[in-house]
């Protein structure tokens, strides 16, 4: 098994089961998003909704069904860092099993002009830190 | 560009847009979820929702940013045919525009066992006529 | 049957479909949203997305649920104008048929102060001659 | 304040903030939606996936925005009981204070009828010591 330098525990919502009685596939990016969220908050101690990134690729296969009534954590580590690419693989856990593994490319980028901008040096020291 | 043999209209919702203004990355599997279901009821003639399927894998590139207003297609073609696992390659296209590529695996399975099944003839031929 | 002076058709995705198999109760509040969007663009000729308003009250009586294959419309009008306050009066119908009354209070606001501001004389003008 | 007899945690997803920068007004629904499954679960003792109900009305007053960084509970409490019928009246607060206050009628039914039947004596006894 990877190893992931990073957990965090996602609530499963009646509303992400769809027709097919599962977690709607589109809702794992939902899963993915809250864990940078969080990733962001206790690693890198900036909130992502006031940090300009643009999502560049996400990869996600699915392995096995999550039910509403499971226990989801994501697991994550940032296997390299780019200039300004932060890029990001994950699993995600159902009751302690692989319900599917991602990867995402994210940019940060410059509020102003949209452009990418570099990592700041601070973020690259905690992140090398907590891999 | 590359070719598709199927396109449809997907409709942007407010509630599509996210925090950074945007639609939401996630929502973009969304919308490729409905070129499938739109796929299946007029080149497959059956409903997806009545169908026994299972994603087992997603890839997306985003180009760009699809606003509220914008209006969106989704292009789809499927590359290949394997014996019970139906590919897709998309184009999102926003005003025209490209907006994100994307790479769907879809299985055929069985109602009662959850096992794969085989593409049924007929499928094969509705797909192979079309691409 | 009460008069509505305005009707939509809104798009029904798979996404919408919850575990018990029919549109998601919270999936109606957004049909409404759905509607008032495209009520803002045709009868105020205003895009909802740019103008500051706040919703102050939402009611929903469900009458029938939604399947993934209706033909969903949302039927609306204005019962009365307030100073800052803008009520709409909704009938959500599927294959033709009343699956939903609804009210909602949606009040103008201030986007500097995020105070109530008054309904524009225009738009007054614009809703009246509709209803 | 009035009293409420049960409160949940719900965790806030940055895709439940919207294009106004604030929680979406259908996610609300959403919201006790959860609390709905948490009491059905903490204080029935019965999954809420597993049992027919069928939600009749849903009413909601806005108070306050919720910010994707807030902390969030639903307070609710069944101020009388009906035949079949289960009334609850809500509170959302984010932060400790009064986002929302809400109320539904949600009603239970036979699997195979789909008509309404009386709620078990058991939950009756269940739910009245709650309050």
């Amino acid at each position: 098994m990877e190893d992931y330098s990073y957990e965090t525990a996602v609530d499963v919502r009646l509303r992400d089961v769809d027709f097919m009685g599962h977690v709607n596939n589109a809702i794992y990016a939902t899963y993915l998003e809250q864990a940078r969220e969080d990733y962001f908050a206790d690693v890198l101690d900036v909130s992502l909704v006031e940090t300009d990134t643009v999502l560049v690729s996400l990869e996600l296969e699915y392995a096995r069904p999550i039910e509403a009534d499971d226990e989801v954590t994501v697991a994550l580590r940032v296997p390299e860092l780019g200039t300004s690419s932060l890029p990001m693989a994950y699993e995600i856990r159902s009751n302690g099993e692989r319900a599917a593994t991602a990867r995402t490319v994210q940019v940060l980028t410059d509020p102003e002009t949209g452009e990418s901008r570099p990592i700041p040096p601070e973020w690259r020291t905690r992140i090398e830190r907590r891999e």
